[in-house]
Order: structure tokens, then C-alpha cells, then sequence
């Protein structure tokens, strides 16, 4: 049924990918920082400020001169003189002199001289402003130094992150407003069949309704992309071949959904070759998604999809979410050190599975726990129904390598988000 | 430091919080199916059709009666007679007659009588319109039932269900276009200090800007809350007051920042008891956060949080991200099983950390591959500092009933999302 070129494994469509298609420089935008949650630096940002920008006290106490505390004890107390106090979010009236202590807040700003802060509870206040210091304290104790969170000149980010709430909050310290990002990856998402109709249209016999449009564009979000529906088509030549054209010079990826009988998925692949003969994946062995197509058209990777929601998915994880964070400039640090990028969880198979050797098997499951243990009760069903995949908490992959799972056997479980 | 009342475990103060607040039903909203990714069901959704709802063939072959196969092989073929072909999207002209077979595509909708579809392979078509079937099949063999995917009647989700693409796709299919879900959580954010400047502002000698609006905005986001920044507020009680006064009425939840200091903590218990003395937790043995104060305040959730980011961010997660899950209507059923909200991974600590016995620390890490294994690094700091948690790729949590943790041995590292 794959018509001209064979499948490949998983790995070998990955690869093949990553040797044609490198995705080109994101533009950028600039954007206010209460809108960049989620969105991926376009540039390292260097701190121009050290933070803190001035000595601040990590306690409520007296800053002093530590070298007026040293040799201080129960047995035998500095004493200081109290001359004032420093009032929160505002610099001392002056300088401290030797002898004196002047009363701080947490976060409070040390005045010229001190180099540390006494903390309340070793202190005593005399009478007539006297203060009772019963320990000593080392320069620079009880003291957030200026810098010490980041200096001036400090890398504070490089390019390709992608911003955290924690990261928000580092910028907007540093003065940063406005975040210089990424734009997001446009993927155009164009469902073709003759019995597809708007999920708000009654079908009529022999017509279903669009359940591709709002699986691709909730995935597409999800992967931080802004999805494109280009509409549902009639698989006729034309209109869909004007709808890819416009799809490819718009966005940064293509997904066309069709029929995986033999006539749609090769009205696709006339399609896209009528723009350039780019098609580099002619079908991937795995379960569900094998009649899956990808090519490079016009420097843009357009994916020939099954029309079968399940397979839908199942590509979209394996392909299309890895090239999604590619194409948006990401750097993802956790990546690199082999922690996937979804939760995973282990869980016994529930019944024995059989597979076919040389084909990667994804199967929706529902976890259940039995005696302490998780339980992995794979959710079966031909793989165009779509409550398969709505009953299901993630998915179990039984590798390439492997003729199946026994029941009772480990698997890994790739949770959904 | 901790004013009236003692600080009590993470645990206690959960238990506190869950035994003195019940949330209220959440108010309901109808929303566009594209607007509601990641929202909460508010309601029971029942199929009012089955799915498929009509018999749909799953291979490219001809819909035939199972019956006239049957015995069929390549020794002693069955001979049927073609009587034209089905049209994807459309239904049959009419019924098919025994010993006839239609040609019908994948996903094509059976006519009356047929009850299976021999596949293409096991066919060849002969002259004029005679088909040759050389493998019987079974009744029902390659048809997807009608409610093979839902019934008409079944429960398609539960209330509380939070929708995620696959779901959207599952909606879709059954026509429901328009999602009921509850109202997404109102969280108010109060920051006060009289050091605190908007972040866009240059900040004077002893003045520092405002960081904690952004990171509680991001998270409270990401926790499918809205944030409500009711602004920045110097240290008096007026004005802090009034902005309580309003967030209660307005919003779902309020969290308060503060400095830390005795003066500032005061001021916060101070408004929430002028409103009603509903504080239940003053202080909890957490680092850091320790001087975090809980409180139910006209019948609503009332955070007073240490002003230092890292607590701030530490607290959250403890207590706001938990409590929002519960607010906003969510049942998660990951969660029954015991099942991390986050991505979490084993590593081992790269240097001996001592905690204090009875606390419970969390500890902004770094994590790094070596020699295959991963290792968490502290990224240690005054507690205020927020670039530790920027560059922390998660948090290891050093459990209350432990010393500390020595050198080399596993932590669990909850990873930031």
C-alpha cells in the first residue's frame, strides 16, 4: 500500500530529516515581559546592572563595623552607639562612624562603612540609645553583597531559552521589560477527504465530522506553535494544491491529513511533488502512522499525514513536536542530558502484546494501580477512533526491536500533558 | 521570628489548609472547542450519536456478504459480481444483492446488506465486472461498527476532565463545538514594600525592583489560574487594606508578598485580621518560606508570602499550585495514582548538604551528565537571590525526617516545567 519507496524505521525518518532540513534562523520580535511566558529568547541577554545594586542586609538587625564586634560575648558585650535606623527603600541619611550602630530591616540598604549586620537576637538596647552586642560578626556576615545574584556584564541568559515564570522574575530584577524572543512557528494544518465535514455541520450518511483540525491545532499550541487551519478540502488536485502553496510560503510547517487509502495518499504526494519533488519518507514502520509522508518543499518540511486521528497523534509525537522545537530556536538544556521531554512513568503490561520485529507499536494505555504497582491496560481499538486516545493516559511504545511484551513485563509510559 | 503562633511541618499546614477550606463550585462558561485546550469540564459529557454512525469499511477492498466467501481460496475462489463503487462521503445508491461486491475505499460507508470488506490484495478483478475473492471473510471482518468508537448514551468525559488535544479532536467527533467548562481560577497578587519599584523604573539608592509579580503571575498562568496584579503598595495599612478588601471580593484566591522582617510580616496579619481573624497557619518549617502565614478570609484562601523570590516560588508549588488544581475544578486521575504533577528524575547530590531535622529544604539545582549518570548541583544562595532559581534546572527536596544528604547520594529532582 506504500506505493513508490519503502517504509523506514523511526529512527532512520528522524535522521533523514535532520540530514535535509535545518531550520533557518527564527525572525524575532520584541514583547512585553508579562506576554513571554513560554517563549524562547531570540538573544543572550547580559545583565547591565549588578543585583543587588547596593549591600543589603539578609536579617533584622544593626548594621555596624564588624571589626567594633570582634572579641564580643555574654561575658563580655561591645558596645555600640544607636544612630538611627535605615528606613526600608531608602539610602542612609549618611555614613556610619566607628562605634555606631544603626537598626535594619531585611532587604534594608547598609550604609556607607558597615560591613555587616548584627542580628536582633544578639543585641540589647541600653538605655539613651546604647546597644548591647553580646557576638561578634565577621565582614560582610548577615550581608547580600552588591552582585552577588548577578554583576554587571553577567550573562544572565543565552539565547534559545526558553522563559520560565522564575525567568520572568530574573529579568524583570535586572530591569528587562521587554523580551527580545523568537516568533512562534506558523504550521499550517490543511484536512483533506470528501467525507470530512466542520465538526458543526450534521454529517450526512457517509460523512464525518473534522476531528483532525482540533487534535493538530490542541497539539500544535501545546508545542508552543500558533496553528493555521487552512480548511477541509475535496481530495481534487486543485484547491489543495493552491492551499499548499499558500500554506508553505505562510508558515514555517505543513501538516495535510488524508485518507490512507491508496487514492488520497497518492493525491498528496502529487501535490506536493507538482511544487518540487522534495518527498524524503515514503511511510515509517510503526503502528499506528505507517503511511506517513514527509518531504521538503520550498525549504519547508510539509507532512503527508494518515487521516486516522491515533496516527495523527502518534506522528505529530514522534516528528512533528521534536522539528516543532527546533524550528522556534530552542536550546533545551535537559535534552541534551537524555531526560525526556514529557513525563514518563514505568508500568507493568496488563496482558500480552504482540508486535511485528522492525516495527516500532504505539499503544494508548490507561494506568491503574493494583497491589502498589501500576498496571498499564493498553486501550485498544482500530486505530481511527479517536476515544482510544481520549481514554488513554499516554502512551506505551514497544520498540523496533522487540517481537512484543508479556504480560507483567515493564514498559515505559509517556504520560500526556 | 515568628510572631504569634508556632511554624508546623508542609505536611500539617496541607492538612490545615484542606481541613479548613472547602473550594465552592466553580461558575460555569461555554467557550469555542478551539478556545479550550488545557480547561476543566464543567459538566458530564454524554454522546448524543454513536461513532462511527454508520458501518465504515477500515481497508480498500469491496464491501461483500461475509457469507459468500465463505470457503473461498486460490484453489476454489468465490466469484462475485461487481456492481460499482462506493464514493467516500456518500452513501450507497442502494443496497447490495447477494453475490455482489462493491469497491469501497477506507473509511467508506458499507451499503445495506454488506456486513464485510474483503481486502484489495485478496481480490482480482476479471472481465467484465466479475470479481474473484480468493480468502473468505468473516461477518464483520475489516468493518468498524457504528458506537464501536462511542455509543449513543456513553459518557464521553466526565466533569472535572481537563481537555487535552486528543480530547478537543474527541469532542469534535461527537459535534460538541462549543466546550462547558468552569471558570479558570482569579488569583490576586498584592505586593508590598516600601523598597519595591515597578520593574520598569530605575530604582534609587535602597530601592529594588519588583520581581515577584512577574514569577507569581507566570506561575499562577501556568497553573491555569489568571493573575490579577492588584499592584505595588508601600508598608501602610490603608492601602494594603483596601487592595485585600478588593481581591477577596474579586478573585478565587490572594496572595499577599512581603518582606520578611517582623514590621512587614506584622502588617499583613494585621489587614487579614482587621477583615476576619482567619489565620490557620503562622509560619511553616520550610526552606525556604518559613514565614509564610495561610489564612481563610471570607471564606477564601489568603497567602501571606515572604517577599524573597525563592520562597515565594517554593511556596507555590507547596501550597498555591495544589490548591489552584483543586479551585479550578480538576480531577486528576494521575493523580490517584500517585503520580507526579511533575516531570521528576532521580540524580545524585555532588556535595554533602546539612538540613535541619524537622525542616524540609528546597534546593534549586543544576543538573549535569557524568559518566552516564546524572548529578544534582545546588545552586546555593541567600534565599532572596531569584538568579539561583534562574538557573536552577529544578528543585531537590531534602524530606523533614532527614539530616541531610551526603555526597553521591540520590535526591529526587522535581524539574521546572
Amino acid at each position: 500500500m506504500l506505493g513508490r519507496g519503502e517504509a523506514v524505521t523511526v529512527e532512520a525518518a528522524r535522521n533523514i530529516l535532520n540530514f535535509s532540513y535545518i531550520p533557518p534562523e527564527p525572525e524575532k520580535e520584541e514583547i512585553s515581559l508579562y506576554e513571554a511566558l513560554g517563549r524562547v529568547l531570540a538573544e543572550d541577554i547580559i545583565s547591565e546592572t549588578p543585583l543587588p545594586e547596593f549591600p543589603r542586609s539578609s536579617m533584622d538587625g544593626y548594621a555596624v563595623f564588624a571589626s567594633d564586634t570582634f572579641g564580643a560575648s555574654e561575658q563580655l558585650p561591645a558596645y555600640l552607639k544607636i544612630s538611627g535606623e535605615i528606613v526600608m527603600g531608602e539610602a542612609a541619611s549618611g555614613p556610619l562612624s566607628r562605634g555606631q550602630a544603626i537598626a535594619i530591616p531585611t532587604g534594608g540598604m547598609l550604609p556607607d562603612g558597615a560591613d555587616a549586620v548584627v542580628m536582633l537576637e544578639h543585641t540589647q538596647i541600653l538605655n539613651v540609645g546604647e546597644l548591647e552586642v553580646v557576638r561578634p560578626v565577621a565582614p560582610g556576615e548577615n550581608v547580600i553583597q552588591p552582585g552577588d545574584d548577578i554583576s554587571a556584564g553577567e550573562a544572565a541568559f543565552t539565547r534559545g531559552h526558553r522563559l520560565r515564570p522564575q525567568d520572568l522574575g530574573a529579568l524583570a530584577g535586572i530591569g528587562i521589560t521587554r523580551a527580545p524572543v523568537f516568533k512562534r512557528p506558523k504550521v499550517a494544518i490543511i484536512n483533506t477527504g470528501n467525507e470530512i465535514v466542520p465538526a458543526e455541520k450534521a454529517p450526512r450518511p457517509g460523512q464525518v465530522r473534522d476531528v483532525n483540525s482540533y487534535i493538530l491545532a490542541g497539539l500544535v499550541r501545546r508545542a508552543g506553535g500558533v496553528p493555521v487551519l487552512k480548511g477541509i478540502f475535496r481530495d481534487e488536485f486543485g484547491p489543495i494544491r493552491e492551499a499548499m502553496g499558500s500554506a508553505i510560503s505562510e508558515c514555517e510547517l505543513v501538516a495535510i491529513t488524508g485518507g490512507s487509502s491508496v487514492g488520497t495518499r497518492d493525491l498528496t504526494e502529487k501535490v506536493i511533488n507538482d511544487i518540487e519533488p522534495g518527498i524524503i519518507v515514503h511511510g515509517v514502520s510503526v503502528k499506528p502512522g505507517k503511511p506517513v509522508i514527509i518531504g521538503i518543499v520550498s525549504g519547508k518540511p510539509v507532512f503527508g499525514l494518515p487521516g486516522h486521528p491515533v496516527a495523527v497523534a502518534v506522528c505529530f509525537e514522534l516528528f512533528l513536536r521534536p522539528l516543532l522545537k527546533k524550528i522556534s530556536g530552542e536550546i533545551d538544556p535537559l535534552e541534551a542530558l537524555g531526560i525526556p521531554g514529557a513525563r514518563v512513568v514505568e508500568a507493568r503490561m496488563s496482558r500480552n502484546y504482540s508486535s511485528v520485529p522492525g516495527r516500532e507499536d504505539h499503544l494508548g494505555v490507561m494506568l491503574k494501580l493494583e497491589e502498589g504497582e501500576l498496571w498499564a491496560y493498553p486501550v485498544l481499538g482500530k486505530s481511527g477512533l479517536i476515544f482510544t486516545l481520549a481514554k488513554s493516559h499516554g502512551t506505551a511504545v514497544i520498540p523496533a526491536d522487540r517481537p512484543g511484551i508479556a504480560k507483567g513485563e515493564k514498559v515505559i509510559v509517556r504520560l500526556f500533558d
